[in-house]
């Protein structure tokens, strides 16, 4: 067999048995197909695809080239949400409460945030004390206890993955569906749960722009979920605009928890209210969403979601008065309000920008190697759809120093768009799909 | 500027500027954009193709990556003809005495033959002593004295071309047309010629399998041509079947010098004459390709092309008596024929088969290191179209040692095909296209 070989059948839009994907990979692995090669495959898959056995091939095979992670002893029904991605995204905040009350288990590798899009870690460290599990015992422990383990990703899960992704990155071969799909999935699988949410956002402040692909995306997720007997859904979710109001670490970590408490922003307690809700329905404990929404409902009115918070913060070993009292997380110095020019409706927030002014600020890396200020970032006070008049209070922002406030200032007021116009509220889930539940 | 958004404007079917298209070229030359990344631009150029401007400056820039070669000091009018390669070719020879006769010269830089296709430098050494120049000035001497100067091919013209080329060949971007025009353009640019015509080979036994493909070739190196400011013809031949009847060096020799002496087969024939006509249409002095195909057939009659084999034979260092006494070329010692089965017409004999069975005689090379032996090869004795007999002799194969005498046979067997239904016979010149003529 010839690497040039199955490049060109690729190319010609023909199907790669199991055996020539194995013998792509494996190569790869092992360097006798260099980068060059690769690539060339990469881009040919961009155009032409992969067929759903070619992707249970690459995906197991991407899953298999590391440590399958599964934890023993873990006496509840385990759920794994992932999102792709989005700004103002502290939805693992909310569901390390909510999950918990209903005695689901999460066991989650996590990443940091890089760019426009907040990561999950570095929210959780705006908690002063707080430390992940190290080890898979002291994930044991937490799950039992706690009901939800988050670690920090691990080289040793999917290496093949970062390569690929990683040669990906500099040859215009990263938007590509199945690839990315596959990607999403091989690192999924190889952390055992028993059920698999995928948050997949679209719109502008995302990585899929628009429906089509985000809905292809989720197809061809599911689509993978099934090659591998799992019981995957899919939630595809509006990031047109910010998720919620705030953005910003230790601003999140208030908003998450303030929706515990049933004062959250409507998207966003939308959007919880049904991830949960997809997870009692995989756990078999409601027939439909709406029932597990109404579950949801009651749970958070009587009050042991945060409870469950306050117990998860103690064991990671944060102070659990926060929860009541938010002065004892980093809170910036400074406030200035971002206000309207005009009147009218508020017709678009771009997430991006948006995610790029809290950035600035320090809420974010622009580089892997910049540092986090937790307390830093923006607060909206109007959404797509609301009346404004012009002075009226837009955003908040939050800042130490006034380094960047300029430019942070400035994307913000990119973000915004004032129209004439009455505009159509937006519907945060835009369309669920599931398969083997 | 970054190769990947490059890249991404190539996958993405947008046209590069000019000052991208050299900063992907210069990066590849200087080692800053690496093998992976050319060969995700090649593969994205296989799918989106090039537009006449970028084709314009890739294959500027491949011209320019080395030496441009003028000869100055030559009186006479320069062709270049070159084809993209078939079996029998041996079209290069004849023309050798028919445009010196017409005061025509020729200066380029030929190949040996890889593969089932032979190449023109093996075919002229069959002739014993046979020197090629070494230098300019003793091309410039060659020109000037036989009309003729032929030299092999060096590193030093369009060295960019080798390296792409090489990287193709391994990563499935060989057959893309945009690829395949530059790369032959750049190097027929590359040395001064006045007059450019293009022999497209098409049919199975030719790169070029279909004539939609050739003609798509065609159209492409004609729109180069134009952007240089150059006359070029292109002629779109067939190489469904062998070029006339001789396949091997020697016996293709004798078959050169045996069409200016008006005996030739009718498609070799025909195609040298059509190419004579080109090139006195280029030069103004016929002007239609009828016109030029009578001067042609005077000029044959005259035996003066025969005289003007001999000259270059002798200035090249050979013996010109071999042109009269073909013993002085070596000969293989053994022939055996190769009959008909069956009764019925030649409907097909592929190019290819023919070419292998020749090869693995010792005609050519299957690796680059092999020897050749001048003397074997493959005589056809019929065509498509020709009735033929049970029994019947379709071919002569010579051959010295019989070590691979039954692969030959078994090759020659495989080309063949004989139907019971009349098949019409083919002209072997297909379409004749132009450009600043």
């Amino acid at each position: 067999m010839r690497a040039v070989d199955l490049i060109q059948k690729k190319r010609d839009g023909k199907t790669l048995t199991e055996e020539e994907i194995n013998f792509l990979l494996d190569g790869y692995l092992d360097k006798s197909i260099p980068d060059y090669q690769m690539s060339a495959f990469l881009m040919a898959t961009y155009f032409n695809g992969m067929e759903k056995d070619e992707l249970k091939t690459f995906t197991g095979k991407m899953m298999n080239s590391g440590d399958l992670i599964k934890f023993d002893g873990i006496d509840k029904f385990l759920i794994d949400k992932h999102s792709t991605g989005g700004v103002g995204d502290k939805t693992t905040i909310a569901l390390a409460g909510l999950f918990a009350s209903f005695d689901i288990g999460t066991a989650k590798l996590s990443g940091r945030g890089l760019g426009h899009t907040g990561g999950t870690i570095d929210k959780f460290e705006s908690i002063k004390g707080f430390n992940f599990p190290q080890t898979k015992e002291r994930m044991v422990e937490v799950i039992n206890k706690t009901g939800t383990g988050i670690m920090g990703a691990s080289d040793k899960v999917v290496p093949l993955d970062k390569q690929i992704y990683a040669l990906r990155d500099v040859t215009g071969t990263v938007m590509s569906i199945p690839l990315i799909a596959s990607s999403i999935m091989s690192k999924k699988l190889a952390v055992y749960a028993d059920g698999i949410i995928l948050d997949v956002k679209v719109g502008s402040g995302a990585f899929m722009k628009d429906l089509d692909m985000a809905r292809d995306l989720a197809k061809t997720m599911l689509q993978i979920g099934d090659s591998f007997d799992r019981k995957v859904v899919t939630v595809l979710t509006d990031m047109d605009q910010p998720l919620g109001l705030a953005v910003g670490n230790s601003l999140e970590v208030i908003e998450a928890i303030e929706t515990l408490k049933g004062n959250g922003p409507a998207d966003f307690t939308e959007l919880v209210e049904t991830l949960v809700a997809v997870a009692l329905q995989i756990k078999g404990d409601a027939a439909t969403i709406e029932e597990g929404k109404a579950m949801v409902n009651e749970m958070i009115k009587s009050g042991k979601p945060v409870e469950m918070l306050k117990e998860f913060i103690g064991e990671y070993g944060g102070d659990p008065r926060l929860v009541d009292d938010y002065s004892l997380l980093p809170m910036a110095q400074n406030m200035i309000e971002f206000k309207a020019e005009n009147s009218g409706y508020i017709g678009k927030i771009e997430a991006e920008e948006v995610g790029k002014s809290a950035m600035v600020l320090g809420a974010g890396r622009a580089t892997k190697e910049d540092l986090i200020n937790h307390g830093v970032g923006v607060v909206l006070t109007k959404k797509i759809g609301d009346r404004v008049e012009a002075g009226e209070v837009l955003a908040k922002i939050y800042f130490d120093e006034d380094i960047n406030l300029e430019s942070s200032i400035r994307l913000l007021d990119g973000a915004f768009e004032i129209v004439s116009d009455k505009v159509e509220d937006r519907n945060v889930i835009l369309e669920v799909h599931s398969v083997n539940i």
